[in-house]
């Protein structure tokens, strides 16, 4: 089978967090969260954060991040984050929409993540007072970033710093938060609230849930106005159980720092291997399960037309994406076809 | 165990739909609904109304109604409904966000039903072309009604026919579908499509399912902008596979309506019982999964002291909810409990 | 001339209120309302009304009160009303819009008024915490009501003393302030701030002023906010100096209340001779410059014909709207060609 | 008096607009635009435009342009602009708001004008059909530009052509409308719906107005869906006659062009005399009635301590706009000064 780098949202679920499912399928249990199993996955993720949080699962990343958002800005707040945020370039104006009107406010930045100094420059320059000007509300970071990087613990601090002294929140878009955590290798509250980090969305789903991602609260006066919008965005489950399950086995012995670490390996040798064939270039330096590179035109169509599953960029760029349930078969494939469709391809490009 | 009468969303979930989670747990699959399950979905929604249908999975019943409405009513448009639908009176001004503040117009009717005469009368009044008043654009009918009621076939196509004849879109919260279309015993086209409706928000989580109900979009116009609105309210699941999989459990051999006729059969019996008791009075025919009883004050607390769990009214009334997995031993129970409260409330209310 | 009771809307401006304008209309002037005369303005409204308070001229009364919500209201707030409530029934949905899904709950009430009592049991049954219902934020009253009915100070106060013991804040809709204000015989801040009304919809327009009406801002709290939800909503002028003057000539000298004393007293003469015609009933007392009469529909087509402009309620309804610029002239000749109507019509109805 | 180029919403109204406004002064006029100087108006734009248009008066340019766009833009459309766009920068998210959470698309362009071919490259790299990317819906350009630059009629003509094509609204800013038209020379109708507008947003306060900007709607098909936009926006003014009389003086006998041409003048000559000292650079050629500068820091500073009113901009640039009711001692003035604050500052910047 040729290999399929599409995402790692076409992955599978991981079995122990089917069988988690079916365990809690028993009996009648309270709905929308006032069952003891939600009550428990609240205990878990405080244990698991060295903290006290409020967890409250969602079905999508995209609305754990505009929901996270929608609690802490205001309709005529500004968000800051890098301009290739996945809630500025790929949700649809989600977060406008949950808002009601709030401004994202897009910055550059080196290796697709924020830079603590541009961010602490930009809020000096927001026009705080002036009514047609968005005022800071929010500031939001990727972790894993889009482009696979991942922001150090000091950056995390550095951007916390920045964001306390402006009086804003402080929201990761984690999405990927396993795969980063893996990468760095800490304690998940050491890249959170220990730096400053308000709300986290917290991304299982694409590394081995089925439809369960979560917002995890930090500053419990984001709580409560948050679970008005969750409920009447139609985010709050009935049968909470089902998402509690699923979060609570993900975190359970580690199971999430396996499956990311799997991801991961999977993606640096495949970064490692394909950036070693002439004419491929890496975009971005692979820290986590995404490799974007850069090869001939010529050669990407070759690849897409060998049935390869990729995204692509503007500018000879496509992307990678390892899944936990991937293999090293598929490396090695998408390495041999690589060297074919670039043989093939002399003047390419 | 004392009865527990909550309501149907403290259910588990239908072996099979497990059984159906599990199966389509293999390999890689494509995200947002572009996968093989979903397009099989698809058509066996399709077979099963008899008619080319568009399938969106969605959380909640809550995102079902107020997605499916902002697909169709504009912001300053009008939606009629019964006083008593639950996207006027409990879903937290969804319907309201999602469409960007379209007003509902809540109507009175007998047993917790719109009537048409009631409708055609509020169509005829409905200053069109008045730039302060809310323009028509949409009756939502909730089926079977908040309080077990069901709405006949007949009146079903009078107002389809009065949506029709005034060029709105006529929208079925169809939370307890499979309870309605059990009790009326007909095809589920005849009770949808072919008497005007034009989009339907199909209940599935309360009757077995897991966490998974859908919009079926009858009318082909309405799906396409419905389906940005959906990405952008998060309520696009990346991994659809395991939403097709319920959902397409649920219609298989006629599960839906084993399950419904189960509830059904116990709500029949509980309220038959229960009204048989001095001092108690039914307040809507029971018709689905619903009994609504006005009792005195007193024999309502003593059930509570006793464990029993129901939902109560402003005015001596509460709420039992039956479910497919609950008992004819819960019936028993609750008629036994209850003719204690009363015998021991001799100058109750 | 047939006389015309369309509106009060229909007026002309009052010539002091002009003369306002063109004595400002000097040498350049800071805009948005940071200029010389809007200062001004807000010291004289602050000793009109014998308290701080911050003014923000609007364009209309429908933005005058569905910003002022806005201000104050949650998306997944509340809104305490009289079920015919002008923000309810006749500003196409603004306050919805403007405060991203807010929930009106409209109230019955004797004399078109929401009542003490009505509002306490409302406040009382509003299941605050429930995720799924309207969290209560804010009561609007209107004063002189929509049906030219007027509040007491007692019944101002006690709608206060509800909305401070819920902790909600109190607004009301003064689109016919000054008629009421004329009506009562009490200094302004008696009839607002001193009885617990925090934000005030203040009417000019209708009045004598041109295009301005202003949110007058009792609890310093809420001005902040609100004055970024006006520049957004494109409802702060650039030249505010010319809705200053209008302003502040309207309260000059008591200019506000010789209007509203014409428009009231006209009212009164008219729905006295009118209510002495057999065959007419007055709808609701006449405390302002509204009459609203029932009368055979016969006689109502009658009087359209004759070219008499009045505005049409359902069962046989008109309602009459005088004003500061009307005469009694248009009374004497309304009161004729009512006899009239009535005369030829005497099987109508 | 030392002089004052803040901007030209400080600027006075011209008399005659003044005398237009007492002169509707007399008897009632039905209110809400249904009066005969409404009508009217829409005959006189009419004719001024060469082609049937539909007006609706409203309170500020944000209003004109926020409203203009959610009368096309769905709430997951797309609008393109220049990065500079008031739309973008300066209406605290109006847009985003009125829009229900539209996305702003800006782009780049030299001399802060969207060039056709950015635009038509953007379009086609639209992502229509990607429901997680805004879809295209609308382009708006500002004539003349935030930095008084003038797109040329062949740009003009090539937007809409590509607007056109790709099947999107044509947005014109006009809050300096006729200052781009007095440069230009040509007829309105040239600048407008000949080369592909379709709706704008035309300026009348800042040039001599009082408080009354425009919607033009050129497509009639957009006029019907704004109205009711406007009416719940609080836009829809009641005594409408006085928003007519000064949009009907202002383009009567080209009292637009004469005010205009006053402002260009002043600009062209400071603009030229400014560049002319040492140490000034011209930030954008003056093709209307801006001037942006570059200047050291220090001359700067010793202006604004000279009492010099500007508006400032990041990297030692400041804006200077003139006024029809400016005069050339203001002109005078401000070239000594400047020649002052520089040789006092032979180190500065």
């Amino acid at each position: 089978m040729t290999p399929n780098f599409r995402s790692d949202n076409i992955a599978t679920v991981h079995p122990d967090i089917l069988r988690a499912i079916a365990e809690v399928n028993q009996g009648p249990a309270a709905a929308y969260g006032d069952d003891d199993y939600s009550a428990l996955m609240n205990r878990k993720f405080s244990a698991f954060f060295g903290t006290d949080v409020v967890v409250f699962p969602v079905s999508t990343g995209t609305a754990a991040n505009a929901l996270s958002l929608a609690g802490c800005a205001r309709p005529y707040g500004g968000i800051y984050c890098h301009q290739e945020a996945h809630i500025h370039t790929a949700e649809g104006g989600a977060t406008e929409a949950y808002t009601g009107g709030a401004k994202l406010i897009p910055l550059p930045g080196a290796d697709y993540k924020l830079a603590p100094d541009t961010l602490a420059e930009a809020l000096r320059h927001a026009e705080r007072g002036v009514r047609n000007r968005p005022q800071p509300d929010a500031v939001s970071i990727t972790q894993a970033s889009e482009y696979g990087t991942v922001y150090g613990l000091d950056d995390i601090a550095a951007i916390g710093a920045a964001a306390r002294e402006a009086g804003i929140v402080f929201h990761m878009d984690g999405a990927r938060f396993a795969n980063a955590l893996a990468t760095l290798g800490c304690e998940p509250g050491e890249m959170t609230w220990r730096r400053g980090v308000d709300i986290l969305s917290f991304g299982c789903t694409k590394n081995g849930g089925m439809n369960a991602d979560a917002i995890v609260v930090f500053d419990p006066a984001l709580a409560e106005p948050l679970s008005y919008h969750l409920r009447r965005a139609g985010q709050t489950w009935s049968k909470m159980r089902y998402a509690a399950a699923q979060l609570m086995a993900y975190i359970e012995d580690g199971l999430l720092l396996r499956l990311a670490g799997q991801a991961n390996g999977l993606a640096t040798r495949l970064g490692r291997e394909l950036a070693a064939l002439p004419g491929v270039e890496l975009v971005a330096p692979v820290q986590a399960n995404l490799v974007f590179l850069r090869l001939p035109q010529d050669a990407i169509d070759k690849l897409a037309e060998a049935g390869v599953r990729f995204a692509r960029r503007r500018g000879g760029i496509i992307r990678l994406v390892t899944r936990f349930d991937g293999s090293q078969d598929d490396v090695d494939r998408m390495v041999a076809l690589t060297r074919a469709a670039l043989a093939r391809a002399p003047f390419g490009g």
